[in-house]
């Protein structure tokens, strides 16, 4: 039997024994099992409120309307009233006695308050019992009305609660999981002051996270980080192409190093050597050879570096730029410039409930940046160094060191953390560098640079 | 000494030669050298109009305001009369006796025809001499009058000529290039066409374009191919953007192989086995489980495949997409058929010059598409095969020639080249395919087939 087979087989035994357990298999979408039996097996008169759904009602039928759920991100007190129904995870439970319990409800992050009272014609004991036996991250359909409580809400992103009228299991967590996340939520501040107040939280450390990604990643911070990302490219690939860039996806596989420097994956290629792109810098070059004129790429990036600093990885996601110069390489610096703040205005402007995701749990001070960046010479740098007693080589690179103290002096003068440094030393660039018209030692070269 | 300072000693020496040949080194940006050393001694009076500009001319110096190019592909009827500088190659030169030449200059796959006419107190003989000698795929700058010649332009994609008053060689391009653009660019048909008229013309075949991509991606298709790329992914993006997906970047570097049935490519990670990513699928379903709700990605996908089809490689973009389903299968398929349509309407409309530069050289029809796509089931699909003659096993998966007559089929019945085909029987399908509520042997999957 092939496993498509036992598939199939597994399926339908199920079906089987939900036909037995529910009674449901010719009720129309979506309505509830009359009991459900992870409650109790007294008769309830509102068990239609409340349950597990079972799979087979959960399997695509009837080509319906979608319903219309409200998303959690989106209830706010223009909501107050209204009846809504929303799908998240049931990230923590709570009972208050036998006729209360809260449950709070994530959807991408997003968390709100939802409250089971028992009350007559409505909500049962044993519908109080089953939200409060609830495992964490299952994912449930919650039926109920918008209430704005007196007080302002600690613990959840959503200043507003949901009166719960309806509950419904949709998939059932594992009752144990490897995160919780609450705890992979916390910032190091909650955790340190909690300590100090006699109180031992759980810290979520940096091997469990990477283990049970798919958890972690569940998190308010790690969903704004990665829609923060999605922007980022997306506002990089919109400001290009509304500049008359086109976008290329340059071969990863090729067959010599792409550019010195770093080490790279070498691989057998159907018999030949064969190695993974450490940049696409030659591509790009290619490309503008070809009369694209400019392009750009976004795209994996591979380098076997043996250090281990922030600053090096063996894989990442690469933004490449490339674009031929009519008359002056400030034109390049123009673009990359005005792409920064067009970026940085972007994120500030769209993403500020994400970046506040972010900062809740690490938290961070907004960018200070000028509307025309702060364009400084390599000299000039040199310079500013040597007057705080910074000696270092005028024609060598900056290292760690002297960059961030570089940082630090353009912060204190410029009131700004990210400036362009221009007319590197000739020596400590790429061989394709053009040297300086006026003065061969240095080039017409610049790097982008954030001093934190 | 380093490469770098053996760079700028020579880059020293050439800018000394080039005071020496052209004694042009104090002069402003743009001036042209006094008389240009590839046409002849004799002194020209008119020299300042033409010539080969040094590369110390050419030399990032003042930072001045972009001059105003006009684009190839911007000359249009409307500027008639108009003085206009551009930048582009010069595809061909022809000269017309010695006082006159003409040069077609192509930018971004956009051709103009640039004339040449000897004319006191503007164009001499010698520029005449010059334009025609140049060699092909030169960067130049053209300054000249935009005029609409009485009958219509064979051989360009402008409908305008361009009466040259100055002509400057940026960058000259060696004398013999192993490609020809203009032979690159012919269409089978102009060849076969050629040849029963008893002339054969140059057919640049496939290695020799390969060997010389640099060249190849030259041509006006190319040009237009790879802009319609980007168009496409860019449409993809923000059709999803703008419907809650978020764009993802999944690892390439995996321990695993990502999906049965394609051969992986294995390397060494660090002392580690590890392979090349032949799909984001399980990555995709984890973003999905870490509560994403709707990604998609554009990236490369690796398959160490063997078979030489046109329609396996061993390295591609792949654009995929992944979504939570809320009640039915279907709401895949609304989001894939918007999507098709989407895309399809944005490249008719928005990359109609793109799509007409890749017809002239590969002739194609428009493709046949509907408002709404087309939905068969697969057992529709199996019916009007066997009504056709054609008999398959029901439950297993169509092949190349049976897919291909269904499409026949289709596009017959239907009018449409594009179509859905859904409810693939479950044992050809991978092992995460939910099956159908009401018949196990059927899947909630589908596939989007062309039928050409």
């Amino acid at each position: 039997m092939n496993p498509q087979n036992r598939q199939a087989k597994k399926l339908q035994r199920r079906k089987q024994q939900s036909k037995r357990s529910y009674a449901a298999a010719r009720k129309p979408l979506w309505q509830p099992p009359r009991a459900a039996t992870s409650l109790s097996i007294e008769e309830d008169p509102l068990a239609a409120n409340y349950g597990n759904i079972p799979l087979l009602d959960l399997q695509s039928k009837v080509e319906a309307d979608l319903k219309a759920w409200t998303k959690v991100g989106d209830l706010t007190h223009e909501l107050k009233g209204k009846e809504v129904l929303i799908r998240g995870r049931a990230q923590t439970m709570r009972a208050v006695g036998k006729n209360m319990a809260f449950i709070v409800v994530r959807e991408k992050g997003f968390t709100v308050q939802c409250v089971v009272t028992a009350q007559p014609d409505v909500v049962s004991k044993q519908m109080v019992k089953f939200a409060a036996g609830l495992s964490r991250e299952s994912i449930v359909d919650v039926h109920g009305v918008v209430s704005v409580p007196s007080i302002a809400i600690k613990g959840t992103t959503q200043q507003v609660e949901i009166q719960v009228s309806k509950l419904y299991c949709v998939d059932k967590a594992m009752p144990t999981l490897p995160i919780n996340i609450e705890d992979a939520s916390r910032s190091e501040k909650e955790i340190e002051e909690a300590l100090q107040a006699g109180e031992k939280l759980v810290r979520v450390n940096q091997d469990t996270r990477l283990n049970n990604r798919v958890l972690d990643i569940r998190t308010s911070a790690n969903q704004g980080i990665f829609r923060i990302q999605c922007q980022v490219c997306n506002i990089f690939r919109q400001f290009l192409l509304s500049e008359d860039f086109i976008e290329i996806h340059t071969p990863k596989l090729i067959a010599g190093s792409s550019e010195g420097g770093s080490a790279v994956f070498k691989l057998d290629y159907k018999g030949q050597p064969a190695c993974l792109a450490q940049s696409p810098q030659l591509h790009k070059q290619m490309a503008i050879c070809g009369d694209f004129g400019r392009v750009f790429e976004i795209g994996p990036v591979f380098r076997a570096e043996d250090s281990y600093t922030h600053r090096h990885l063996c894989e990442f996601t690469g933004l490449d730029i490339e674009l031929e110069i009519r008359q002056h390489y400030t034109e390049v610096m123009d673009i990359v410039d005005r792409l920064f703040v067009t970026m940085f205005d972007h994120l500030n402007n769209k993403c500020s409930k994400d970046l506040e995701a972010v900062g809740r749990q690490y938290p961070f001070e907004p960018l200070k940046y000028l509307r025309k960046t702060l364009r400084l010479k390599f000299e000039e740098g040199v310079q500013m160094l040597k007057e705080a007693g910074v000696e270092i080589d005028p024609y060598g690179d900056l290292n760690t060191e002297s960059e961030r103290k570089l940082g630090q002096l353009v912060l204190e003068k410029y009131g700004t953390e990210f400036y362009i440094l221009h007319r590197y030393p000739l020596a400590v660039r790429p061989f394709y560098t053009m040297p300086c018209f006026d003065d061969p030692k240095y080039s017409n070269s610049f790097r982008c640079l954030y001093s934190r």
